[in-house]
């Protein structure tokens, strides 16, 4: 698909006298659809639009038919009266809006997901196999909404378009940290935006069993400090999801991960203790008894219950982590390894999975795991999720297991979004047969929640996972970086219109720390700053539990900052170059970190939860004020006096420290022009000598 | 009580030399409590906060105490990991935070919810009879949060309180516009910051049916467009409002407001039609037919449903509004009347009210409507709820009859909150016995959703809501405006840290109408701009539908709006007392406004939806312009051409037109300037004369 896709827009630019940049930038697309062929023209929306819908749609179109009217109508503010809801008796082959659907969709793996969009002056049509291609058509448009001033409009155009990959999923892990119904609502609505498929719930670990079990109602009783989703709520999720097009797969984190579950249950454990729920974060010992019957009986029963709420094909047992600490321990289970010649813990956790998957398979399930769960002789149907890396996915593709790709998405570490955006599934070098890369299903944005709450949850997940969403709907080719930002910017906005929190939160987040109204000091700070990242954010790995304030400066920031991830390209491009506006819009920004300190200050002293940021904001001014002599330096070979280079430096070391669990993101690019500023002067230096 | 509270406020300003305002202000509660005793000292919060409980509470006591913790851990950023929940083994004397209650509270009207709070260097004590008086104390508690540069703490007092009325509630109207789970549990953490006690939930009207019955499914399935509470949800928002000490109150509107149950149930209506969801406003004509026996067979089933999931004392019939046309047009229901020698459809409606009453208390429940229910020989146990106004209300009190007063708190009509906050239910003048003030039980602000959706009506109902809890709670002389609203700034803010959207939504709101990042300009005029007020903001009445976008630059302005109001009173200030210090603050404004009109255009020229500002932008400069003309007149005598006087009337008279259904609220101000001016001009030229 992506060998039609270059030339197409190729062509295009040509046409047009556009680059493929502007052109892709132009639409706001993400994910960017296979083929796009731009046209002349433009439909118009008045108050006559409506939507109609022919063929043999599942009755899921027409909801999302008059979610299409309502978003559009709140977006343009045009009065849509012309049509309340969109019904099955609406079928004007001459609607404004003609969908066509040859069947229902089953949100099932591998259903066909394509779609054709067709828009010109008269019509909107959009053609599908299935709703669920039409769904993506829908989203499609939405996006494509733009502006004149005489009004609102789609441009003409044709659109060919399917997925690359039929597993593209996020992870929530909502046992550390609950996340409520309408967080996992809002994200799907986010899905459904970005066409991403597949919502994978991490419903249990050592810190809380999230669903309601009427078999086993100490779980949920004992294991969750009340918060968890009833029976009913899973439900509610459900139908939402399937409302949208997307599969939900459930995880139970097993046999490790399992604090929560020997809480209410401690019979199952493999020490004879009593469990308390975890509060700290980190990987922890308590594990199921894998030698005892009763274990399996009891999994037999509660996974049945959980598989019976769960329509989707899949179920995901973790199967991760595990220490196996206890089971040394064990002098019973050692004497049950020593009997059956089980050599070490690792085939231990073969024998419980061996014993598990017959399980997961009476009750109508495929198993999904983790890479753990990859050992000999299990069946070729089950799905393996890569948190380890590309290699152990295609050494199971290898030998012939589908598996998902994680690794390299993890958006809890905090890093910027071109890294998971240029993490391929399956690179160019992969070195797969054509057999071996369509057992690659995919792959899963993966939100960890030790680290954010509902308040914080939605900035880490968006928008960098509309990008990855793209990484795996869009053709390989399409992996232009500087494109791909200036879209994300655009559809960032466009999400906050489909109910996601991730900018609206920020203005909160600083009111609370200012504990006043004007933020524009501490908003100066913050949009430089980023939570450190990867699992430095957890000093000594035990700085925070379940009961920390995530609430702080470290919580108001957010991944890859915008203003500072292009002041760093404005520095590069500047030191390549000395354009003059890229000079001006450096030192505006270092001007104003200059004289932020001050600004700010009076916010630090009335809020005494911003002490931690003191030292933090003086030295973004003083990077401002090194920054600015430096330009100068550059600029107009100034001569400075001898000690700037050392006392510049200092500036450059000082500011690498963190504060707030934050570290300031232009550090790097100010360093750059003192090195530059340096070698300058010691230029001028050397001539004045001469 | 309020007898007690002056004096001893009194007492405190002379000891301390503030005022009494001061006094209050600094303290930023709101409501005020009745008796208030400052002290010398701080308690500080540090990491070892924790909180006992001694006594016997209801066991949300435990909840609410935890929550305590939590909020004081989010808003200060201190870790407070000595105590992960609070539980009923906690009961050390010595605790920072020591709770003594002596029984269970219930969640009835006329429980005590007395407190008295005891903050001194090193404890906090709060006493109650029960746990609801305790967590009105907390929620004091979390507004006397302060800091200085040393850290957190609480300052030491003494406060006994205890409320003025029993009966303090809001109205949610989730029929018109549906309003979801968290919406209403958020609505709900909010009243408990401000000590409400009855959420009524207004389910039923034209525009929908908002409760799953399992009797008449059909009223769910066709009257709610999908959109109801499952009885599990709304036993989750009892239980949810009990875990606060809030009563929830079940409205089902009868026999008028019913075209959505008649959608389900047509044979229930007094016109053999079909009937169809309404999505207009206003008053409408279907109605229950009285005269057929069926309606109160269906209605003893319903409601014994609807009494069953709803655990208060009092249930909500309606009763308002009925319009009669639909009886006067039916001849057997005209037969009926005659062969019964009813008079008039008022007599009818009292037939139909004195059949529904029984069907109401054999179900356990008291009866409650607004003011068209009281009826002679309706028993004494029924609550009126007055939307006509007080004298209704007080001759019901004459008459025996308990009442809640809601006329002057309709939060939907979009007035200063200052009239809502001076409408007193018992004014010094009311003219009532002791006995006959004892009937009057309290009052509630009404949230009608015709033109809110859940992106909005949080800024409807918040912050001006506090101020009538104030009014509900506190005694009668804490009235004084402005220190109302030198608190109500800071308790807003609070507000938005217990989960409220009032302020945050505002940035979402403009970023959607900009269609970008850059909402500054855009911010300039909606602070000083309100939605057309009273029912004007529907222009003819029919505007606006169900299917009308909510997104627009009436509904991103929000009522009473402080830039606006401060400028008011700036400008008041200034024409009395010319004050350098307000003539500066006045010219810096009328300077941004004058200005704004440039920088807002290019945002109102890329977004259509902005098309109807412009004209109000431009008012909004011209008002500057001329404003600042005025103000040099006043300040300099400057002279200013002969044309000046007509063409400023004509610039305040251009700006007092609506735009996009708003008006700007500076109007009046700049009229202020502009009047003196022409005096002041007068008398210039006069003097110039001789």
């Amino acid at each position: 698909m992506d060998i039609i896709y270059k030339p197409i827009i190729f062509c295009l630019c040509l046409l047009l006298g556009h680059t493929v940049l502007s052109q892709q930038a132009e639409y706001a697309l993400m994910p960017m659809p296979q083929e796009l062929i731009s046209q002349e023209g433009k439909f118009r929306i008045d108050t006559t639009f409506q939507v109609a819908v022919q063929g043999n749609p599942d009755e899921r179109i027409y909801a999302n038919a008059t979610r299409l009217i309502r978003s559009i109508s709140e977006r343009t503010g045009i009065f849509l009266h012309a049509q309340g809801f969109v019904k099955p008796e609406d079928k004007d082959a001459n609607a404004p809006v003609l969908i066509t659907v040859s069947r229902p969709g089953k949100v099932v793996l591998h259903e066909d997901e394509s779609y054709q969009l067709t828009i010109d002056e008269n019509q909107v049509k959009i053609e599908a196999p299935t709703d669920l291609g039409a769904i993506h058509g829908m989203a499609t448009l939405l996006q494509l909404l733009q502006a004149d001033t005489a009004g609102y409009y789609f441009p003409a155009l044709q659109i060919n378009d399917n997925p690359r990959f039929a597993w593209r999923g996020l992870m929530l892990d909502v046992a550390r940290h609950f996340l409520p119904m309408d967080v996992i609502k809002r994200n799907l609505d986010g899905m459904s935006a970005t066409k991403l498929n597949v919502l994978h719930l991490h419903l249990s670990d050592n810190q809380g069993f999230r669903v309601e079990s009427k078999v086993y109602p100490k779980l949920h009783e004992l294991g969750s400090d009340g918060q968890y989703f009833t029976q009913q709520q899973i439900g509610d999720i459900i139908a939402y999801a399937d409302a949208l097009g997307i599969r939900v797969v459930p995880e139970f984190d097993l046999p490790g991960h399992a604090t929560a579950m020997l809480v209410a249950y401690p019979e199952l454990g493999s020490q004879d203790q009593a469990y308390e729920i975890e509060r700290y974060w980190g990987i922890f010992d308590p594990v199921l008894d894998p030698t005892n019957d009763y274990t399996y009986q009891f999994l037999d029963s509660l996974l049945g219950e959980m598989a019976s709420l769960f329509p989707d094909d899949y179920f995901h047992i973790g199967g991760d982590e595990n220490t196996g600490k206890h089971w040394d321990q064990n002098p019973e289970i050692q004497a049950y390894m020593k009997a059956n010649n089980i050599k070490d813990n690792h085939e231990l956790q073969t024998v419980f999975n061996e014993r598990l998957l017959p399980i997961i398979q009476k009750h109508g399930k495929k198993m999904m795991g983790w890479d753990e769960i990859l050992q000999p002789g299990v069946p070729k149907d089950i799905v393996i999720q890569s948190w380890r890396g590309k290699e152990s996915l295609y050494e199971a593709a290898k030998q012939g297991y589908q598996g998902v790709l994680s690794n390299g998405y993890y958006i809890d570490l905090v890093q910027p979004t071109n890294e998971h955006y240029l993490n391929d599934p399956i690179p160019a070098d992969a070195n797969l047969t054509e057999e071996q890369e369509a057992l690659i299903l995919g792959g899963e944005a993966t939100m960890w929640s030790e680290h954010v709450t509902p308040e914080t949850v939605d900035s880490r997940i968006w928008p960098r996972t509309a990008a990855i969403a793209e990484r795996y709907w869009s053709p390989q080719s399409v992996n232009d970086v500087e494109d791909m930002y200036e879209r994300l910017d655009k559809i960032s906005l466009y999400l906050e219109t489909v109910g996601l929190m991730h900018l609206r939160n920020k203005g909160m987040l600083m009111r609370r720390l200012a504990n006043g109204y004007d933020t524009e000091a501490l908003e100066v700070l913050v949009d430089v700053i980023e939570p450190l990242k990867i699992y430095q954010r957890n000093a000594g790995g035990t700085m925070y539990t379940s009961f920390s304030p995530y609430t702080k400066i470290a919580d108001v920031a957010t991944p890859d900052q915008k203003v500072a991830r292009e002041f760093r390209d404005d520095v590069d491009h500047y030191l390549q170059k000395s354009t003059e506006e890229e000079a001006e819009a450096i030192r505006t920004k270092l001007s104003l970190w200059e004289a932020n300190h001050h600004q700010l200050l009076p916010t630090i002293r009335k809020s005494p939860v911003l002490k931690e940021i003191e030292d933090l904001s003086y030295h973004l001014s003083q990077l401002g004020a090194v920054g600015l002599e430096a330009m100068d330096i550059i600029a107009y070979q100034a001569t400075v006096p001898e000690e700037w280079p050392e006392r510049a430096k200092k500036v450059v070391e000082l500011a690498k420290q963190q504060g707030g669990r934050t570290e300031i993101m232009v550090v790097s690019a100010v360093e750059k022009l003192v090195t530059q500023a340096i070698q300058e002067e010691g230029r001028n230096n050397t001539n004045t000598k001469y």
